[in-house]
C-alpha cells in the first residue's frame, strides 16, 4: 500500500485538470453534452469513500456539496447527479453532473450512453476560466502547476 | 414548503422498508439481481443533498458510509456504487448497490438496464432478517412500526 497519489491514466485521458482543492483534484470531463466535474481525492490506493480517514471523508463530503451547489446554481441545472461508481476505474472519484430536462439522455443516467462530444479548444478554455472563477472561493481552488 | 415527510409512491412501490435510522428510511429495492439499498432522509421537500441542514448532511454521509461498508463486507462485493441521481424521483434518495464482476451488467451502471427480478416472499423475508441484524448496530436501525 502506497499513499502516493497518481491520477489514473484513463481519468487523465478523458478530462482536463481545473485545479486542486485542499483534498482533491477537480477534473472537467471532456464531454460538452453536460457540465461534468469529477473530484479525485489525492490519496493513494483508495477505492471506496469509506476507506478514507474520517477527516478526509468529511472534507470530501464538504467539497462535493460545495461543488454540487455551485454547479447547480451556475448552470441553472434541473438536477445534480452525484455518484461514486468506480466499476471501470477503481481509483476513488466522485462524479458531479449538471442535468437538464432537455439534455440528450434525460432522465436516464449518463454513463455509457452515446458518445462523448469533445470540447473545441476555445470552448474548453472559456469553460475552464469560468469554472476557476466559480470554484476559487467555495472550494478554495488553486490552479495546479 | 412543508417539512412533513412522506415517501414518494414510486419509491414505495419498488422497495421494502427495512427500518429507520436516526435520519433515514432504509429501503430494499425489489430486485434480486443485486443487493440494493436506498437511504431516504425523512425530511420534506428535499431534492439535493446540499439542501439538507449541515447536521443532517453530516448524518446522511455517516449513514451512507456505514451502510456501504457493511454491505461491501457482508456481501463480499467487488465494488459499491453510491449515487444520488433523482432524475426520475425528485425526493432525495441515495442508492447503495453491491456490485460483482459476475453480475448481469458489470461494469455498467444498473439504472434502466434490463428488468428487475422480484424477490420471492421467502427470499425477501430471509434477506430482510439478515439486513436488520447487519444494520442494527452500525446504523442504529429500528424496525418501523
Amino acid at each position: 500500500m502506497s499513499d502516493r497519489f497518481e491520477l489514473d491514466p484513463r481519468l487523465a485521458a478523458d478530462t482536463f485538470l481545473v485545479g486542486e482543492t485542499p483534498l482533491s483534484q477537480v477534473l472537467l470531463m471532456n464531454d460538452a453534452r453536460y457540465p461534468w466535474l469529477i473530484l479525485v481525492p489525492r490519496r493513494g490506493d483508495v477505492t471506496e469513500p469509506f476507506e478514507l480517514s474520517e477527516a478526509d471523508q468529511a472534507q470530501l463530503w464538504q467539497e462535493s456539496m460545495q461543488l454540487g451547489q455551485a454547479m447547480k446554481a451556475h448552470f441553472a441545472a434541473d438536477k445534480l447527479n452525484i455518484a461514486a461508481l468506480g466499476n471501470q476505474v477503481a481509483q476513488l472519484h466522485v462524479h458531479h453532473i449538471a442535468r437538464f430536462h432537455t439534455d440528450d439522455v434525460w432522465p436516464g443516467p449518463v454513463w455509457g450512453v452515446g458518445s462523448a462530444v469533445p470540447y473545441s479548444d476555445a470552448a474548453r478554455d472559456a469553460l475552464m476560466g469560468e469554472l476557476r472563477s466559480l470554484l476559487r472561493e467555495p472550494l478554495d481552488l488553486t490552479e495546479a502547476t
